[in-house]
Formats: structure tokens, C-alpha cells, sequence
């Protein structure tokens, strides 16, 4: 059954999470203003599974069930999946800013893989219980919160040598049915409007750190949980264009002795595995990150040529606007372009399904993380200066000053004060505002910092294939000319990847 | 008689603006909440001039008078001048945000110049007048708005020809005692809390267009002012670390039928120095605002190092971070060596005072309005994710939750979860917060678009000399050695200037 | 029949072409050592067509003849084969530098869109003509050369207002059997040991000027057909660890009355498909191009590797080294990326092929155009100083001296000085000599200036679709929530692309 | 007495070196035609002392004798002769590409505060014999060559530790008259047209490095001199419009048991004072390599602009043109800008003598390392493809083709073509050429690598004052106001300074 926005709100109704925001309680969440945008935005993902004309983006097939359900739910089963999901994150995300659901189809494809890895290793049964619980959440088209970055204390010390075990959420008691599990996880995005976690490990263990190897669903409401949020966009603010309908929270959830039963449990103590885990998770969601961004970019540039219109400007004309524009579509586009190419160049897994190629994965995620501030930087560029000098939207209903003001800062004669004070207010929302800011920070930070990307791409990437080629061409290598590039087994492509190791874009095609 | 920050408050209690705030009538401006942060920045102006520790670099002697001078409000004399207004202005800055009244020092200066130019020109007695306001404004130890930038409105079209002549600032009547303006000015520093502003034209004018050619002098309080502003900072909230004490409101003025006795006006009608008025200003400004932008940077590398520690790296050990904190170094340094360069280039000025360089003047200011994005990129970079991860200050009184999250948000032992909050919360404010973003807009279009410093760049750089340089190494110049570079009198300097035309840097030594 | 490199230089000498390079006349190009590295470069992409390895990448079976024919001749049916072509160009540039003959690819599928555009509009049998001159091409497993960029003369002034007419390449006369054409055509890639020329107009023609809308496919050595080159490389240079092995020669290619059979005529005077020829080239190209490049990146991410190796570094501990590393391969990949999200987002030509994505071939293009200076900049940082310390190879032959510098000379003990020093060379190679500076600008301007790129992204990108979005989300679209983006027609893809005018990635997979 | 260039080349002749070019011998310098366009560069400095236009500019007067001197041998007194130095440098390479002879200013700068510092620490006599090998130096006027860096053999391992000593200078035996010094020093700037060396060491040293330790002059033809040397510029290559005549050769130095008299030996195992001379060197070294790129800068600035006149273009009307010159500009003048700001913020010197600011001069030569690539990018991009469609010279000469090629190669009608060809390959020699690529990585890596400069600006930046500015701002430090800067004893400037420890502007132009 598949939910639209309407029924996904409704659905909230029938939890009770103990919710804090702004240092208050919250009652019902599904009734509270300050995470309305949150829940609008998650429930785009849920609408646009109805609309004729993108059912078929923002749905698909799950091989396992055969049964249809949401894209964010999905588990990958090919190139072409990987393309989709990168069209439907992008699209959800260039209406609400932020749709938020995809990250569980991150986690939800990170599990399919480790999962299925940790049976094969260890001969246990966690896939079973995974698809089970898979099929289930499928099946109810929930939302689920990623609980992954823990509180960490001193970094300079490991988890279980924290003065403060609970730093890190681990597992205090196993039981015969289930696990007790403790301690805090922060920024988890869309906290209080979600209907179950899914407790996942942030980093990778070293032995003796068995108990803090833990990946878990839990519902939002299980006894012992608590959380911690802050307002989702900037709701009842009339100079909030887009955030006042659409945004995201983010919270801190508390786990205080939660007991989860073992078909809920997926990793328990395995540590290798939960690396595993870690990765494959970190890979998806930077591939979604991506689309994600890319649709910001979008909402950027249509706001930009709307300001530019406003202004009295045309970048047909005015070649140093034209430039800017053609430098907001180049960034945008690139780092879409790397989501693609990750996606043509996949990765088949044993598991049955395919991830995203790790190293276009974490170019495309380092180029957003970076030059988010450029993309806001060419948006004040092509905007000019009327969004400060525009008095806020009280002045508006001023009537001493609302005339001679809006007489004077209407620009093109065709195009009304309100409409340019609004548009300008759009830019400001989206590049201005502390949402905005905010929006900044995650960019650069979400999914791992700067410098975790650029060490994954040196650690995936084929440096040696590249070494092998030089020194063949400086006769260093086997001689005759058939053999000079022998070191390559099978195909050549853009990473020197293998056709045994990954699905090749000729095979994809072909299938 | 030099005021303290006490004292300019209290001095504001004598006029009686008309102002609206928020769409609210502020009664007196001196108690308002909504502008203390506003009067706080401009107050450090005044009570650094009292410091035994900066008295030297803010105050100076006005040769014209004799006197000793806040330096916000001092005609410079020669290079040392330059360089100690920029000195004083990032050290205001540093501490304020935006010390605000650096513009009334870029005001008075364009206006020494421009007057003295009209009267050569002319015959008249501008210069009397203006000295005569000059010393008045010194002594009372006055802040001076600066009303410039026109509502505009109609952008394609010229002044004269808007359907709506209010949208520039005009000459509506010539009276024998003085005239009488009307029109909006957008976007004035600080407009609540200024003692007078100074209405200066913003662009170059047609003939046709005589008058919006008008410079004067007006009290905040004149009868048909009415000042529209916003807020100054953050005031009140308790997350602003920084901008709930110190900030910077903008406003829209307008002028209904202002009369402006002769002894004020400066300028009236002078189509070609109005232009001179306009591009010394432009010149000035921009030189000012590189010392601005340096004292935010002072604050970001500050509070980035501290950051870095709360969470327990060492830039030291920690290379990626030290590359950055380089990086922002680096930024803010260089953009920072272009004012300095452009004060030991400046032009001697036919009146007695000295210009900064008009070339390093606008690269500096280029350099700083599109790296600002840079700036907080890397602050960004070095704080890590908490600035998102930290729960608002409402919860840290939240008796349910305030403890379990200080213990487990802590970072190195010695340093308490308040203080590293505390950090974060002022990385927030300065990066991501409403206020950050407004910095980042006034940073790229203050003083004038990018666009308008490369064109101004182009239009004052030597290229001619360096393209006969060339010429003469392709032996296409005269041929014996010794007239190689002939075709540059003087001696050879950064810019290619000429001794006659500016105060070289030896000069300046000497003098 | 598919040749070798072998076959490829000994059919060479069917052709009697009237070639100078250096001033000098040159007998016989299959022996000329000043264009041999231009010809291995070339005979590379024979070689590879033959080995087990590369072979279903180096061929593909062109679907109107059903014959089997050398990628860099095939007309491409779907986006796998626009992927295939990627990976077969940076394969054959990772060994050559430059592997040229992708021009013919580039220009043989711009012939076959624009012939049937032609036939489609005037009822002519062009495209009959062209497959027939295909399939010959492809039976004799040619290389052609393109002859595109005319010589320009006076750039302010259209082809038939030149007072040369000769500076751009015209149909003379008009005969029964043929045509006759005269002019120059400048910087024909690989001119002295190309089979034929195919002659292609640059720009787009105004009416009057017909006669400069041509295209034909002319033998090298055709009667009035002037070759005069520059050498390929750096042949004998004891120091071109790569260039004296691998080149390219480029050429102004000057024709006298040369007579042409309309057999071999494919446009003559149809303005309007002159200009959609040279549009589907130039994207055609821009996406080659990409391809082309990331080989050269393969060599110098190889290349620096090694250096970093022979200066006794290491990446992994020296971090700063790897954040340049990764910076490179990020460059690298990254404008590939670009290329394989062209390939993805294909067109679907009227005439049965398909086109690579206007938008991210040109961005792509950008992207290398200017990034390849940072290319070298990272070279050499990670190469240190050897590069300029190190003397030229006849020092290693110098008895007084060689001794005693390679012993000083040496790094890590187990590498061997002969060894640092050649891969240091091949750095200098590949960065710092004429070649490398040569390769510098063809990548920025080769296939188009930058400018031209970005009026193409800007043409091309849909701009109104993203206004539209923006609009609707401020309300001022229809109401109803599921009629939100319902201007957008079909599936909402990566550039707004609608399915009937492209092949979307899933029916890509699909087919 | 101060010689003119041909009196320079003429007291060559007085010398008998040991030296080899492309592995042959030498037989006399001045007139060997390999190495006149390094002997030209330098005579630049030579003639330019003697011009009325740079007289004053190029000599001063060197206070410990009171005798004018050529500006590249003097010892700075004051900021203003920094500035002055750094005019003069950028004077001469503005002509000459790079005149190579101000190092011999870094090396005697650096010395004149080494020995100062020794003698102080040590009671050793060393300043009384550096000032009168100074006065010497500056009474004859010669050129030295820096022999600073050493060999290095393997990395990892201390001078000391070496397998082959010889692979770093050091004292081989020490007598009571003077020192033996053997060993090799690399990338030697001039070395073949030097009067004299001065062996510097070129790292700081650990105890049991002492013989590492050692400073010394070396007349070019000692006995056990050898110099390994490259050609100066392109010789004798009529394509090379600027590096036939102005070049720079680097060589190898090898000393095998030179004996060094005691009177020109100014450190002799004194480990920190070698510390000190390296660290000050590089300071000084930073600083003139900062006008040496500028001056390169304004050759690519005025070529830049010949060459878009020559192609018919305008920067006026050509917006894309003209942002690109802005873009040339602004990287050269904001490099340069630091040179001028570590002048100003310059430390005085126990010594007497002034030190550029570290930071200053680190940040400037950061800028101009890395951007030099984006000048050779702007280069390119405003020249347009001419300079790879261009036939070589030797074309130019070949009767069968010449008249038709210049014919269609005519660009605007007013501007021959050898005109415009000329400017074209004075492009491709600053830009393109093996020269070209030759200037990038000295550049880059001359007087230290990006890094070095990294790690110098982090060690001098005063981070800690800005923390105590935030802290207190924070309300950490001190409560009262008047006192919230106090930690900052003295005035506020740039980097923190304080008045004791370096000339402030102020000061300087009050002397």
C-alpha cells in the first residue's frame, strides 16, 4: 500500500515518541507547526508515487517481493535502478528543498549487502530477518530515521576507552530475545517525523569494541527513547518563501535501555561486517546526496533567472549575468554528472544487487560539499543587492511606508513590487536565511567531511593500473606491442575497473 | 570633543527620527533593543579613541584645523594616513563585526576632494562650505550616514525619465536660502542611529538630468525624513553569540520635500563632479571595506582555532586542517596587502589630501567580495558537523534532557560542553546564521557590483605601457638601449605610474 | 578489412601528397621521421582493433552495412555505443597522448545527421551519397583528416566581404561532374599522413554566402591540395620520453581549384544544414574530446605517481601529496563523468543515430579546457624540483661529469638513477616542453573556444523549465497540488529532457 | 664603480670556470652562444643602474660605506628600500624575463643578519668579515650565484647519514688558514655566468651535522669547481621572439676539496645561526621572487593585449575578453600587493637592517607559485588558437608557400601579418615553449615548495592573538572594557604585530 502525503501525515498519529524541540514537548507531532515543512517535505516523496507523470521514476519493482513500492524503499537491482533513484531524489528534492526518505534507501541497500556478506562469512541468518523486516517496511511504505553519527566524546579516544560509554550507542545487555541497547546518536536527520530508526555504526571497530558493532531497527516510540530537534525550516515566518512550506529537522535521539528483539537486530558484534556496513552505506548516500543537491541547484537557478528577470536584466544581453549562469549550470551539472557515472559504473554485489562506483560516488559528493558556497556566491551575483535592501515583509502591511515604498522599488514596469520583493525573498530563503547556512554546513559535513571523501577516492581509485601504463610506455614492461597494456584484464574503462568486478555500461545495456 | 560609546548613545536622545522597525514606530532610538546591537559596533569607534593602547591609530590631526579628530572622520594627509585608517577600521571591525562608521570617513573625504574640484572648475565656494561642516561635524564628534544608492527603480531607464521621479533623490526646488529634495535612498548603514546623513548621488548623470546631481547634508530628524529599517543583528536571541551585541541595521530614508539650507549642499546640479564625488567615494569606500572584511576574518581564524581545539584536533598534527586555516589565512591576507598597497600607491590630490590607489583599491575589494563564500567554506570545514549537531540553547535549561547531552557532547575532557557549545554557537553566528549570510551579500555588492570594480580595473590599469613594453622587446620601439623603456617618464612603479601624477612610496618615506 | 599500425604506414605510400614540414619538402611521409610519432600515435588505434583484450571495444558492427569496422568509423546507434567511444578514445589517448583519428568519428556521424536532415528538408540524396562514401571508408579502414577551421582573414567581416576569399575555403565553380573549391583551411589535426580530407564549413553562413557552405571528402593527394605541417612530437629528441615516440602534427591544409565529384559533395550552398552540420560536429567532438584528455590524465596521474615514488615519498603518510593526487584524479574524472552522462542522455537523431547531450558535452569540454593547467600544476608539485635540477640526457653521456652526478643525484636507495631520471623526463615531457604547452591550448581552444562552450550550455540548457519550477512553488502555477510540475511533460530528467526527444537511461537498458 | 652590461660580460673573460653545456665544454663564457641570453638578462640590471629614468631606482647607497651601490648588492636600511628593491626587480624582469642577479641581494641580506647573530650569541668575528667581503662585492659590482640547494640524495635520510656524503656540501677538513669544502649543489641559478658562489646551506641541521653547517664564497674558477650547466633560454631558435635574447640557465655545481680561505668563510658548523641564514634567506628570497613573476606578468599583460588587437578584437566591446584581462591583472597585482604589504609591515634587525614581514612574503610567493598556470591559462585563452595554427618560421621563408599563407593568416587589415605573427610566437615563447613550461615549475617550486610556504605562514601567523580576541569577545577574558584587547600590548596591525619587534608604517614614513 502505497501512502500519499495526506496518509503518511495521518500515519504519525499512531505513534507516541517523546519529542522535544526548542526545549519543549511536543504532544502530537503530526499537529505541530514547528515540523510541519519537515513533514511536507518527506511527504512529497509520497505524493509524487501517485502523479501519472512520475509513478514510474518514483516507484519500482522489488525483485525479492515482485511487489511495487517507493523508490526510497528500493533495493537496486541494476544501472538503471541507480540512474532512477538519482532522477527521483533530484526531483523530490528540487520541490522540498530536502525530501529527506532517501536515506532510507541508503541504509536500506547498505543492509541488503551486509547483511547477505555476513551470512556468507559466518553462516548466520541475518538476511532472512533483514528481507523480512525489508518486506515489512516496504509493505507499510514507512519512513525511516537514520541513526548512525554517534556523540563521539573525545575523539582522540576509541569507544569503549570513552570515560562515557553512552558517547556511543552499544550494546549494554544481550538477552535471549533480543538486545538492550544505550547511548545518544546525533544529527539525525528528520528525527521526530520519522516512524522507526534504524540504529547503524558510524565508524568502523577494532576488536575489544565488539559491543558498539550494532545495527538495529527501532520504532520512534520504543520505550527509552528520546528526542531532541530543532524546528524543521522556518515555520510562520512570512519572509520564509520556501522554508516556511518545506524544510528539515534535525535531532539528537537518546537511547536509554531499548530493548530490541532479534528479528530487529542486524549486527551484533561483527566487525568486519559493520565496516562493511559503514562503507556501503556511505557510498549510496553520497550518490544520493548528489541528486539531492542537484536539485537545490535547480530551485537556485530558476530563482536566479527569475531575479535577473525582475531586475530588468537579460543574460542574453548582459554577458557578465550569462556567465555566472552558465557557472551555477556547470557546477550543478558536473557534479550530477559524477551521480551518473557512478551509476552506469556500478558495482554488482553478491548479494543480488548493485552499488553506486565508489570513487564518481565521492568526486560527485566532494565537488557539492565544496562548491555549495559557490552556488550561493553566483545566486547573490546574478540577484544584486535589492535582497538587503528590501525592508522585511512586516513593512509590507506598514501603512505609513508600504506605498512610497513599493512605488520606488519596483523595478520593470511589467512585473508588480510584490512579485520582485517575493522572488528576492525566495533568494533570500534559500542562500540567506539561517536555513540556508545551515543547508551549507550539511553539504560540506553530511555523509563524511571533505577529507574522508578525498581518502576513500585514493583508496579505491586504480593508481597502480595507471603506474603500470607509464612504465609499459617507458619500456619498462613485457615488449611486443599486443601485450603493452596486458596488466588490464578485460575491458579498459574510465577506473580500469574489471569486467568480473563490476557491471560494465555494454552489459547493462544489454541485459 | 571626542564622545565615548556612552556618551554617542546618550547623544542620540536629542534628535527625534521618525523610524520604523519591523513595521513598528521606535520611539527612542537610544533605548530600542531592535538597534542596540547597531549602536554597540558604532560605540567601539568611539571608545577605541579613548584606549591608551589605540588613541594613536584612532584619532588623528586635521592639519585644516588643527585639531585631534576621531580618524572615522579625518581628511587624509598622505600614505600613513591610509594605512592607519586601515588599521583602525579592521581593528573596529575585528571586535564589532562592522564598526559601521568607516563610511562617514569615506564620505568626507570623496567630498574634500570633489568640492575643492568645483570651485577650480567653476569659481565657486563648495570647499568653504564643506570645511565649515567638516570641522563642525569633527568637533561635535558626529556619526554620518551615508544615503546613497537610489530606490532606482526602473533600471533600464534614466532618472529623468521614470514615470516615478521619486526613485532617485532630486532637486524638486531651488530656493534662495537653499533647496528642497525628495526621493528614496535604499540600503543606508546603520540609518537609525546616524546623527545626519549625508545624500550623495549614486551614479553618474546625462545632462537632463541636473538634478539628481545633489549632495547635502541632512539631520536624522529634518522634517519629511522617515527612516524603514531592519533589525540590528540578532538582538535577544540567545544563540547569537555574537550579533545579539553587536550588529547592523540597513534603511530605506526617504525624503519628502526635505529643505536643505545652502550652508549644506555640496553639490547642485555639477553634473561632470558629481562624478568626481561619485568614483572618489566608490575609491575610498572599497579601501575602507578591505580593512572590514579583515576584521571578520580575524574573527573567523579565531574562532576556527578555537573550534579545531573543542574538538580535540591539532593543526599541528592534523595537516587537512591546517591546510585550511592556511587557506583562510592566506584569503584574508592578501585581499588585505591590496589595501595596504593601495595606500603606499596613493594619488596626491590636487586638494591637498591623498586617494588610495584606484586599481589595488578595487582588487582588494573584488578579492574580499567573492571570497567571502571562501571564508565560510573553511570555517565550516574546520568546525566539523556540531554547529548542526548542537541542539538550540533552549534545551541546555531543558531539565529532561540538558544533562545526558552535555555529557555525551563533550569533546576533550578539560574542556566543558558549555565552552565548546559556546564556540559553536559563535561559528554558527558568524557562518551560518540569517546574519552570516547578510554579510556575505553586503560583502559581494557593497561599494558597488563585481562587475563594476573589473570594470573600473580595466579602466585604470596601465595596460598601454605594458603593451609598449612589449613592443619595444619585439624591437618594434626606438632602438638604443638606453631609451628602451623611454616611453615611461619617471620612474617605474607597480602600476606604472608616473612621480608627478601620485605619491611614490620613497616620497612618502621621506616626507 | 581491419588494418594494423603496420598495414596503416604502408598504405601511406598509395598517396602522393605535396607535404613541407620545417620549409622543407617531404619525399615520402611513411619514412619522414618528423611525423613518425604522429603516425604510431594514429597507428594505435589500428593496433588495438586486433588485440583479444580491446578488440569488442575497438570495433563495432555498423547497423547499415552489418559490417564489422573500427570504432573511430562507426556511426553510433544508442548510448552504449557514445559510451564505448569514451572508453575507446581514452584508451587509445592513454597510449598515444593523442590518437587523432577520433575526428573522423566525430565528423562521419555529424554527416550522417545533417545528409538525412538535408534529404529530409530538400528532397536531395545526400545521405545516399554519404553511406556510400561511409561504408568505402569503412571497407578501406581510412583515416581522415578534418579540415574545418579556415585560415578567417579579417575577423570582422563575414566569408564573402573578405578581401581574400581565399581565407576561407569556397566552391570556385559549379560543374556538371563535380564541384571545384579553393581556399585555406587552418589547423587540420594530423594533415601530413591523413588518407583524405574530409572539407567541413567552421561557422554558420548567411545567405549570399553559399558558396562557403561546403563539404567533401577530398584525397590528400588531389591535384591543387597543399600540405604544410609542423612536425609530430618530438622526434629524435633524447629527452621526449614520450613525445619522440608518440605525436601529433598539425597542418594548414591550402586548396587550389581542387576538383571534386559530386560523389563526394555533401552539402554545396544548403545553408541552414551547413549550420546543424557544424553544431553536431562541434558536440560530437567536444564529447571525443573528453575522452581524449582523461587518457592524457592517466598518463600523468601514472607519471606523477612514479615521481612521487622516485623522490622516496609516499602518499599515504604525506598528506599533502595525496591532496594533490586526489585533486588530479578528481579533475580527471569528473569531466569524464561529464562524458559519460552524454552518453547516458543522448538524443535520438531523425536519421537513426543518436547525438551525446548537448549540455554536458559542452561542459565537460569547459571543464578540461581549463582545468588541464591545473593538471599540470599538480604535476609538477608532486614531481618536487628534479624536473628543472636535473641536466640534459647528453650529460649522461659525459665522462667528467656523469659519474658524480648520478651518484649525488639519486633518491631512494633502491631506485637507480637512470630510473628517476627518466621518469622525470617524462614528466618534463609531458608538462613542460613545447609539446605540452602546445597540448595546453588545443585543449582550451581545439573543438571551440570557451566562450563558444558556454553560449552552447546556455542555448541549450532548459532555464525556463527551472523558472517554471520556482514559480510553481511560489504559488503562481495552477493550484492543485498534483498539477505542481505538470509542465513538465514526460519523465523529469537530469536536464528537463522529455522522452520523445531523447532516449532516456532506462529505455537505454532496456532496448 | 658600477659596470654597464657589455663591461659585466667583458670581466668574465677574467675567469677560467670549468663548465658544460649539453655535455660539451665551455671554452669561454662571454662568448659562448648558449649562454648569451642568460648574460644578457643579467647585464639588464647592469645598464638599467646607469639609465636617468631608473638611476635612482636601481642603486643606493649602502650605509656601512656610504658608496652607491647596484640596488642587487645593497643591505636594506628601511621599508622603503624594500620597496624600492622590490620595484627594481620587477623593473628588470619586466624587460629581461627574470634577471636572476637579485638573489645575490637575498643571499648578502640573509648573511649581513646571520653573522650579526652569530658574532652576538658567540663572540666570533664573523659580521667583520661579511662587511668587508661586502664592500668588495659591491665595489667590483659582481654577480653571485646562490649554491644553496644541495643534492639531497635519499630524502629519508639526514646529510649526514647519507651512503655518499658528497650528496650535500660540507666541510671536509678544516685548516688553520680556511675550510675544504666538497659536495654538489643542484639547480643553481646563472651558474655559468657568475663571478662567484656563495655556498649557503639549505636546511636546518641536527647536532652531528655540524660539517652540513657552512656558508662561504667560491670564485666561479676555483680550483675543484665544476659546472654542469643548461642552455640559457631558446638560442639561436628564430621561432623564440623573446628567449633568443634574454634567458636563464641553471646548472649543477660540483665542489671537489675547494679550498675557502678563512676571510670567505661565514659559518663554519654554527647549527641554529644556519637555521637563522636559511630561514632569512627564503624570506628575502620570497619577497624578490614575488616582483621577478610580476614583472613576467606585465610582459604577458601587454603581449596579451597585442595579440587581441591583432586578432581584431576589443576588450571594451568584448566583455569576455576584457574579464578574462581583469582576471591576468588581478592575479599579478594582488601577489604583488603582498610584496608591497611585507615591505611596510617589515621587522627591523638587530643586525640594522629590515626583514620583509614572513607572512607577507610567504603568502605572496604561495600566490604567484600556484597561479602562474592560470596566467599561462588567460594567456591562452585571450590569444585564441593562433598560436598552434601558426607554421613555424622556417615557413615563413619557403617560397612556395609563404605569399599564400600570409595571405590568409592577415587578420586585421592594418596589422601585417609578420606582425601579427610576431606577437603570436612571443606568446607561444612566454607560454607555450619548453621555456615556458621551464618558468611554471621554477616558479612553483623555486625558493621553496608550496608546502615550505604552508608550513612558514601557520608558524608566524599570530593565531593565538586572534583567540584571545574571540575569547574575550566571548567574555572569557577580562571583564572590563577598556581592557577587552589588552593582551594585543602596543597597536594593532595586520598580522598582530607589535610595535617593539617590527617598523610600523608609521614609523617609517615618520624616519
Amino acid at each position: 500500500m502505497l501512502m500519499d502525503a495526506a496518509g503518511y501525515r495521518e500515519s504519525l498519529r499512531a505513534y507516541r515518541p517523546r519529542v522535544f524541540v526548542n526545549g519543549q514537548t511536543v504532544e502530537q507531532v503530526a499537529d505541530e507547526p514547528l515540523l510541519a515543512p519537515g513533514i511536507n517535505a518527506v511527504g512529497i516523496t509520497y505524493d509524487l508515487a501517485h502523479q501519472e507523470a512520475h509513478k514510474a521514476l518514483m516507484t519500482a519493482r522489488q525483485s525479492s517481493s515482485g511487489k511495487t513500492v517507493n523508490r526510497m524503499l528500493h533495493i537496486d537491482d541494476n544501472a538503471s535502478d541507480l540512474l532512477s533513484k538519482l532522477e527521483a531524489v533530484r526531483l523530490a528534492c528540487r520541490i522540498s528543498g530536502c525530501a529527506q526518505r532517501y536515506l532510507a534507501h541508503d541504509s536500506l541497500n547498505a543492509l541488503w549487502q551486509a547483511t547477505a556478506r555476513t551470512d556468507a562469512q559466518r553462516g548466520t541468518d541475518y538476511s532472512d530477518r533483514f528481507r523480512a523486516y525489508l518486506h515489512d517496511v516496504q509493505d507499510r511504505d514507512l519512513t525511516l530515521g537514520i541513526a548512525m553519527t554517534d556523540a563521539k566524546g573525545d575523539r582522540s579516544k576509541r569507544p569503549g576507552a570513552q570515560a562515557n560509554r553512552d558517547a556511543y550507542v552499544h550494546i549494554k545487555e544481550r538477552r535471549k530475545d533480543g538486545i538492550v541497547i544505550r547511548g545518544t546518536k546525533a544529527i539525525v536527520t528528520g528525527a521526530p517525523y520519522m516512524h522507526e530508526f534504524l540504529v547503524m555504526p558510524c565508524r568502523t571497530h577494532a576488536p575489544g569494541d565488539e559491543d558498539f558493532a550494532v545495527c538495529c531497527a527501532v520504532p520512534c516510540d520504543a520505550e527509552g527513547v528520546t528526542i531532541v530537534a530543532r524546528p524543521a525550516g522556518r515555520p510562520g515566518d512570512p519572509a520564509a518563501k520556501f522554508s516556511a512550506q518545506y524544510g528539515q529537522s534535525t535531532g539528537v535521539v537518546i537511547f536509554e535501555d531499548v530493548f530490541v528483539p532479534w528479528a530487529r537486530v542486524f549486527l551484533a558484534g561483527e566487525l568486519e561486517e559493520g565496516g562493511v556496513l559503514t562503507t556501503s552505506y556511505a557510498t549510496h548516500h553520497r550518490h544520493s546526496c548528489i541528486a539531492a543537491r542537484a536539485g537545490f541547484g535547480d530551485l537556485l537557478i530558476g530563482a536566479g533567472a527569475l531575479m535577473v528577470e525582475a531586475n530588468g536584466l537579460d543574460a542574453e544581453r548582459h554577458s557578465h549575468v550569462r556567465e555566472q549562469m552558465v557557472e551555477l549550470i556547470t557546477i550543478v551539472e558536473s557534479f550530477f554528472a559524477c551521480g551518473v557515472a557512478a551509476s552506469v559504473y556500478c558495482q554488482a554485489d553478491p548479494a543480488g544487487s548493485v552499488m553506486p562506483d565508489v570513487v564518481f560516488s565521492n568526486i560527485g559528493k566532494l565537488l557539492l560539499a565544496t562548491k555549495i558556497y559557490d552556488m550561493h556566491r553566483i545566486a547573490h551575483y546574478v540577484s544584486g543587492g535589492l535582497v538587503v535592501a528590501l525592508p522585511g515583509p512586516d513593512e509590507d502591511h506598514n501603512p505609513e511606508t508600504a506605498a512610497s515604498l513599493s512605488a520606488v522599488l519596483t523595478g520593470r514596469a511589467d512585473i508588480p513590487y510584490a512579485q520582485r520583493a517575493e522572488v528576492a525573498r525566495m533568494i533570500e530563503d534559500l542562500t540567506v536565511s539561517k536555513e540556508a547556512g545551515w543547508y551549507s554546513v550539511i553539504s560540506l559535513h553530511g555523509g563524511g567531511s571533505p577529507e574522508a571523501m578525498k581518502r576513500e577516492i585514493w583508496r579505491n581509485y586504480p593508481v597502480m593500473e595507471k603506474v603500470e601504463l607509464v612504465e609499459t610506455l617507458l619500456g619498462r614492461g613485457v615488449l611486443d606491442d599486443g601485450r603493452r597494456v596486458s596488466k588490464q584484464p578485460g575491458r579498459c574503462c574510465a577506473t580500469g575497473c574489471q569486467v568480473p568486478d563490476r557491471m560494465s555500461p555494454v552489459q547493462t545495456a544489454a541485459e
